[in-house]
């Protein structure tokens, strides 16, 4: 009786908000062990999450390297963009599959925490099916912002959601309105379009500007003080909720 | 010239959602040198925190456990609720204001992390602005259920709402039919009144409840399976967003 190949597993691996130590145990061990690591980078760029990484990665480890083919060269509103980016994953999912089915357990990094709007996601959606899977969570950017700032941002019964900077104006200042604490993602270009939108919700007292959350170079400015401009990738608002005189 | 004796820094500690292992390594080395661990427990409870905490205490460190004055006994809206917690809170604060007035760093344990939900910063509220302080995040209770139960919870631009399962039902069910995702915690009680909200906005189908999530006994029910009944406080349910073809 010949023995039958073990499948190898698929750890999906939250590397949190960029402090390195904000690592988890699990997600240490996890690295450790891999045969192979796997990550995204921009073009050019060292890739945030393998340099956390690095420390941990046992010798002789396989890097895979997944090289988003483009960041800011092609609009997400191009029509060129989404089968682009789609054959993108469709050849990363294809390399990890392979390893997997030769028994090698993988390391696939992601920042911030997996199952929250990140990148890896688009991959574990194509292979959990076949293939044993392990998600590590990890701490979100926002968290990481939050903490940076030291704003408390939900006591109580407070509602908060998580808007992305993206949505047209008017939506923006009715969910801002209709909410005790918010988040405001993807700020980028957006910038001016969520200082109106706080305006009108009558919330730009309250709101802090977070750049680079538990990264170096970070700092945090009251809305109220941001003079606009483009933002960078990793730059979030926050509005903090209700605080409770408890 | 005598010595000026430096004042005792609070480090605020995010534990995690309860596996121990989804402890960040900041936070292990922040309880390894504290001399004064604090934490929050249920009478005659041990407290989750400090279980996870145990195998990072230095030797000799001073515990202190602050036993909430009531549970259950004493309904939240109830007029004896609000002056007894506040009373609770304000004593708790004073006696760690007494170690870090005489230098000591003191580190208290919250679950999940700290500035979201987290009952410490009803003591981080009172002790900031007379001490230094310092934040570790954590993974929330949400993350570790979304995580456990499978479920890639945002993808690209969706709004993810967090909602308090104490909301009125109809409250509940606009707020429910205006987001991509929700997070309803505060089960317990509110478990058929929150079916009803589901329904109302025709999620039932997609809606998960989670129990215990990365803790032990954990289990993970589609709503639609679930018999109404008591939950426990470790609860959730999770409403996945849109699940994107890319």
């Amino acid at each position: 009786m010949t023995q039958a190949m073990k499948a190898g597993t698929l750890h999906v691996v939250g590397m949190g908000p960029g402090d390195p130590e904000l690592l988890t145990l699990k997600a240490a061990r996890v690295i450790g062990s891999a045969p192979v690591v796997a990550f995204f980078a921009k073009r050019g760029r060292p890739g945030h999450a393998r340099t956390i990484a690095v420390p941990h990665m046992r010798d002789g480890v396989e890097e895979l390297r997944f090289e988003y083919p483009y960041t800011i060269e092609i609009e997400v509103d191009d029509p060129r963009y989404e089968p682009g980016i789609r054959a993108f994953y469709e050849r990363c999912a294809a390399t990890l599959a392979g390893r997997l089915d030769a028994g090698q357990d993988v390391a696939l990094l992601c920042e911030g925490d997996p199952f929250f709007y990140g990148s890896a996601m688009y991959l574990f959606d194509r292979l959990a099916a076949q293939h044993p899977t392990d998600v590590v969570p990890g701490i979100t950017a926002m968290s990481g912002c939050w903490t940076q700032a030291g704003l408390p941002m939900t006591h109580g019964d407070d509602v908060l959601t998580v808007l992305p900077g993206t949505m047209e104006s008017e939506a923006l200042a009715a969910r801002l309105a209709g909410t005790d604490a918010a988040v405001i993602m993807k700020v980028g270009r957006n910038l001016p379009k969520i200082r109106g939108a706080l305006d009108q919700a009558g919330l730009t007292g309250r709101a802090v500007y977070v750049e680079r959350g538990t990264m170096a170079g970070t700092r945090h400015v009251a809305m109220a003080d941001l003079p606009d401009g483009p933002a960078p990738y990793f730059s979030l608002v926050l509005v903090p909720g209700r605080q409770r005189p408890r």
